[in-house]
């Protein structure tokens, strides 16, 4: 039987990660493979570092979506894949790989994985995580300076030049293709419970 | 065990009445209550004729919403209800009444069913559907037009005069509310199953 191929959308710090997460606890008993477009970013690493931090990553062409849709598909032939490891701090794609197993269900996060029609089409299931724009902002903001070490005007500058922007040309844009959308991002247990239920009945 | 109560609001013409209907075939084998809010308008048979013509339907007010919960209530407690019987032709609540059994599962339905919050705080699953507006406004025109003989001006006269303006001001503020937002009305059947998934599983 073929995997059940679910996408997860929505904006930066929408709660997507974190319903892709308790999907999969509440899959428990179902292997799942988890792919995150994240691990997918173009190597920079020809870029000299003052271009790789100025560089636009929420463009659909800052994905190697090539790599991306084929180890898709070879998930979905039951085929384990060799996903890149990123370097956020490096921009660049380092030497390493981690192994995906397939699974009977697959979960690709990101988002752009409704954006791009190539991994678009190979979804079964379409979820488009909704949080409001000041939520996410904040929580991106808070994320970026605690975990990531960025300075606060840093974030508000990268958040103006190229977050928001293309947010409005190509995420938002995206949720027209959702099946389902999922308002309040990840503490949302009525919805999760939702995707689950409808991911078991398929299995059935 | 409590019935499992689920709550399917949205703009006029969304699709609302077709996501319900396919959802109580996708439980075939619950028995599912049914509730629609339209059932429950006030009773305007002191106004004339004139009056009731150009009454305001879309605001909360609209509603006998102390009847409709006293129902629901009932409902939840595994008892019977006479549920009135409206006439749209004559704007006024009929002498006869329906009888609605209780069952495992009560769906109600209705553009304000989020929107009160005496019949919110009943709902365990609350569903917003969303279908885009110039969609919504042809599909009741033509509804209007073709299955409740009204004329096409006084279709597009009632539109603006109340239908948008309570549209704006309570039922796509209650979306707020959801636990899951349903796109593309009652042609999403990948929604469909998974609220259908959602019930199944509580239901276990």
């Amino acid at each position: 039987m073929r995997p059940l191929t679910i996408g997860i959308a929505g904006g930066t710090a929408s709660g997507k990660t974190t319903v892709a997460r308790r999907l999969v606890e509440r899959l428990s008993g179902h292997p799942v493979a988890f792919l995150d477009q994240d691990s997918y970013y173009r190597d920079l690493s020809d870029l000299s570092m003052e271009d790789r931090k100025r560089f636009n990553f929420d463009h659909p062409d800052a994905f190697d979506t090539d790599l991306f849709v084929q180890h898709l598909s070879q998930l979905q032939e039951a085929r384990a894949v060799a996903k890149p490891v990123y370097s956020f701090q490096q921009h660049s794609r380092t030497a390493e790989a981690v192994q995906v197993n397939p699974g009977d269900v697959i979960i690709v996060e990101g988002i752009l994985v409704l954006g791009l029609e190539p991994v678009r089409k190979l979804l079964d299931v379409k979820v488009f995580v909704d949080s409001d724009s000041d939520v996410r902002v904040l929580r991106r903001l808070s994320r970026d300076i605690k975990e990531r070490g960025r300075d606060f005007d840093g974030v508000i500058d990268q958040y103006f030049r190229t977050v928001r922007p293309m947010h409005f040309g190509f995420v938002e844009p995206s949720k027209r293709w959702a099946d389902v959308i999922i308002p309040h991002g990840g503490n949302n247990d009525v919805a999760i419970d939702m995707v689950a239920g409808l991911v078991r009945s398929r299995m059935e």
